[in-house]
């Protein structure tokens, strides 16, 4: 059976010695009081809540899936998960960092955002049921109107109810402009429903008494494709004034979906037959209200896949250390064993320190990401806002695509290290797998991902925000530039940069003339995007790490840092070279196939 | 529901245009008079049998699986296995590449190869039946004694019983050295053997009467490790002297496991209770006896994924020429639609082409490598089979660990395509990267095939089976480096070949210093090595198809064969970039990481 430890000293580096996310805190006023001291006590209560309730659900959850009962069209979640759900209510783990005007806690995303790391280390399947609840809360407290606002949000913020997303249809997923669910409006300033939704995660489930869908529907009178799209809030049980539940409105679950993973939670086909929901947002200007939800959902994603990575990790590296298994290839070391610990093969090594490497620079780009989003929402001045808000839209599709890939990568690494028995379920291995590979393709797949960014984030606003963090780059090699220590840090990323800038003026007049260059190109662009970024970051570890050993500290976690950062620039990082090719391909290689793909 | 279609004509391409294989069987006796049109013949019937059979049971037997009852420790598999085995067995498909001595019909490795492909495109978990009784006929027709051969030999050549490998232990897979399996002699020449195996796949099964299990284990008075091992052959049922089948022997089935994939093939925990057997070649010498069975089944497993690669191509394509969704980036291409078929996104092909350029790459080293077999087992020169042998030994890690690689990436790439939909499981594509996942690690993982590549099949003997290899791609390029033509296919292998030459030498003599250098490259050095010999069939397949066409043949097929060929060199090949940088990145960063991974 599969273990996790909150990686704790890990997070509080990247909060406090890499970001120094209190300093920042003091110039915004709402986080102004707010101590390392305090955002470590919650980390360590999150930590003991993910790994000693929701971690022992994982196995349990996978084997034992959800059921639908055709006939009441309820669903029953796996044993245990009612329990816990309400435990982690009880214990305000929903309203961490929600709005204290809603009933949140009011703390900085930073520290939400560590605890859903740890979260979906121990169960993503579980930490679905209240991370599409974030979503719908958020998008509510933007775009809800004050009635929908009293209604509903309290009741996200707390857990008490959760929330979906119901926007894909079975002929419409990336391209929701095909959505066909109507919305008749009723005279008193509701609508109602009808249609079929698929894929809604946590879309029904027994978990708590109500569930405020949100709902992509059409109006009558509206303009073809996206551009014709609301949203709606139905929720599963009406809501009297008063708050009580009323009549069970018609939005029916009537199929629950068999998946390769995230068998804990449930994937329901959703039927609306005249269910009554309100507008939420302007008519027509659906999608973009509903983008609120989905950019907190691609963040999310991130998460999920950083989660799966770290406990892969973690379990990997202690059957590497356990498992004896042939001799070290430079003589015996264990020489009272009958043979050494697999830990000792340069390969084993090589698949722990990728997942390892990819964890610890996927965690500092999450929290920085984190970090942004509490500046963009919260900052006094509106130019930090703004810039901010920037930096997170590009960084946005790097978190959700990038991440999720190296999980994949990671998950697959980990469970190689088992060898025979990572195949077998009761080791857990194979799980992390499998439910890491929804996460590169749920909320825009990454090839979705990867046009967003190269085409709209950066093309689309001429390479603006990629100047923007070039300069944080820049201002790195130029204060460390000189540094003898550093300079196997900076000098790949400080060329990579270089390369990177050519290559995207060279994408932006090749796109222009005919755009297909830029989908040729953007998958293998966001993976050397991804690598400048966790390059950046890696650099920016190893320095604080080379501080501190010369300061005198002899703390092992620096010299492990900076093992682990020589491990991503010699081995993970090289992937750029291939990439920087393969990108320049260009269209002609992919589109003049028609034959071959006859 | 997916759908198999045989590749029959690229599979007739392989063998009759590239490989040219009824020229080569003209010099060897046994095969000279077989002809294009009886190869074709079989592989157009086996085709059938694999597509309109097998293919049908491959999701039912995977949401089935298999079913052990505990009582009487006999196994149920999957509904439809056991009357499509029978089927099997009654067409004489087990017995296609068999000796005629014992019941084959003789015909060359070639054959039964192509026919394994199909078969596992259409159910690797019921193909591994068939497929673990072939390692067992070659290991018992050549160390068997002329008694087992007698009793045994027939049966698995015809199908009538099945055979298993017993390697495995709880505490040692890659480490066979430690195995704990007694056998004690019982003075008439047989042993009674008492031990517990674990992971033996089609361990046990309802689909025949009696199982032959090669088991490993060790005599009284073996010496330690590796070298005190022995080989048995331990029928479930003992024969009699007239072949009838005698007492159950006590080699029961106490488990089965529950795994990501392959859940139609049951994987076993097997106890022998005194189970009663006989002595398969020397005592002592069981391993040696067992790699002949092992070789067998390396190839086999490349051929697993081959299979895969295939058939989630088919399925892939299909859906991307049907599924519309989004409008393409360069225009409006299916003006009648709603939205554009996905095929006309540029990442969507670059998803396909991956996987057919793995395809048929693949196929064509597979064909390649029994091409040599058949050389090495059949051709009446010594010094032909010799050289042969050497060659297949150097390939086997790489059609084991390259293609099972590729087909790893293929299977997830085919899946995205999909979108959501890859992701449940009646599409059945998740299942095939979940079936494809078993590959990387069973019959020695990717890591031990690494390490038998570049430190026994190349360091081993200082590169001379290397330079034979290297003499093909020599010969190549000396043939067509003055055609202009040629120039994009040739000019890559080329020059990977000279840096793989160069490389060699150097970690020939870093490892020479350090054997952990040999550990820390070899992963990288396995994908390079795979890439220049894909490479090579690719320059060969585009120079057939360049023929035809300036010979003017306007079948479609050579056009599509050259635009693979493209995309593979322009979008996979150039992965070598990166390998031979991180190949060189040496073992410190690997080594001294014990702070990392603490």
């Amino acid at each position: 059976m599969p273990t996790y430890t909150p990686p704790l000293r890990d997070m509080q580096f990247v909060m406090h010695e890499v970001l120094k996310v209190t300093d920042e805190y003091k110039s915004i006023p709402r986080y102004a009081d707010i101590d390392a001291e305090t955002i470590n006590a919650v980390l360590e209560q999150g930590g003991k809540f993910a790994a000693e309730v929701i971690f022992p659900l994982n196995i349990t959850g996978d084997e034992e899936g959800c059921r639908l009962d055709p006939k009441t069209h309820e669903v029953t979640t796996p044993k245990g998960f009612k329990e816990a759900y309400h435990q982690c209510v009880q214990a305000g783990w929903p309203a961490l960092s929600c709005d204290p005007d809603y009933g949140g806690q009011g703390l900085p995303l930073v520290v939400s955002q560590a605890f859903n790391e740890m979260m979906n280390s121990a169960n993503q399947a579980w930490t679905m049921y209240p991370g599409l609840t974030a979503g719908a809360y958020a998008a509510l407290r933007v775009h809800g109107t004050p009635e929908q606002k009293r209604m509903y949000v309290p009741k996200l913020a707390s857990g008490e109810w959760t929330g979906t997303m119901c926007l894909t249809e079975s002929h419409c997923g990336t391209d929701l402009g095909l959505l066909r669910t109507k919305a008749e409006p009723q005279g008193d300033g509701s609508y109602k429903l009808t249609g079929s939704k698929i894929f809604i995660s946590a879309g029904e489930h027994d978990l708590t008494a109500n569930i405020v869908h949100l709902v992509l529907a059409r109006l009558p009178d509206a303009p073809k494709g996206s551009k014709g799209i609301s949203l709606f809030a139905v929720p599963k049980f009406r809501v009297n004034q008063d708050g009580s539940l009323g009549a069970r409105n018609p939005i029916f679950c009537t199929g629950l979906e068999h998946k390769m993973g995230i068998h804990g939670n449930a994937t329901a086909q959703l039927t609306l037959d005249g269910a009554v929901g309100t507008l939420v947002g302007e008519p027509n200007k659906g999608l973009m209200a509903m983008f609120v939800m989905m950019n907190a959902a691609r963040v999310g994603v991130g998460m999920q896949s950083l989660g799966l990575t770290e406990v892969a990790y973690q379990n990997a590296l202690a059957y590497a250390k356990d498992r004896v298994q042939m001799r070290s290839l430079s003589g015996t070391k264990a020489k009272d064993k009958p043979a050494d610990p697999i830990i000792v093969h340069p390969d084993v090594r090589r698949m722990l320190l990728t997942a390892k490497a990819y964890a610890e620079g996927g965690r500092a780009l999450a929290q920085f990401c984190a970090l942004l989003i509490d500046r963009e929402l919260n900052h006094p001045d509106e130019k930090v806002r703004k810039d901010a808000a920037e930096l997170v839209a590009l960084l946005t599709p790097i978190v959700k695509a990038f991440i999720t890939d190296n999980g994949w990568i990671s998950t697959s690494a980990c469970m190689q290290v088992f060898g025979g028995h990572g195949y077998i379920k009761e080791w857990g291995m194979e799980q992390f797998v499998r439910d890491a590979r929804i996460n590169m393709i749920y909320e825009g797949t990454n090839g979705i991902q990867s046009l967003d960014l190269l085409g709209r984030k950066i093309l689309g606003d001429n390479g603006a925000a990629l100047k923007r963090f070039g300069k944080m780059v820049a201002q790195l090699v130029e204060e460390e530039g000189v540094n003898e220590k550093m300079a196997e840090f900076i000098n790949p990323i400080a060329y990579l940069g270089e390369q990177m800038t050519k290559f995207t003026t060279e994408i932006g007049f090749k796109g222009f003339q005919n755009p297909d260059e830029v989908g040729a190109a953007s998958v293998d662009y966001l993976r050397v995007a991804g690598h400048l970024v966790f390059g950046y970051f890696w650099a920016r570890m190893a320095q604080v790490a080379l501080r501190e050993i010369a300061a005198g500290n002899t703390d092992p976690f620096y010299q492990g840092k900076l093992q682990t950062a020589r491990f991503y620039f010699a081995k993970l990082f090289p992937e750029t070279a291939t990439l920087m090719r393969t990108a320049r391909a260009g269209s002609k290689v992919l589109m003049d196939t028609d034959l071959a793909l006859a």
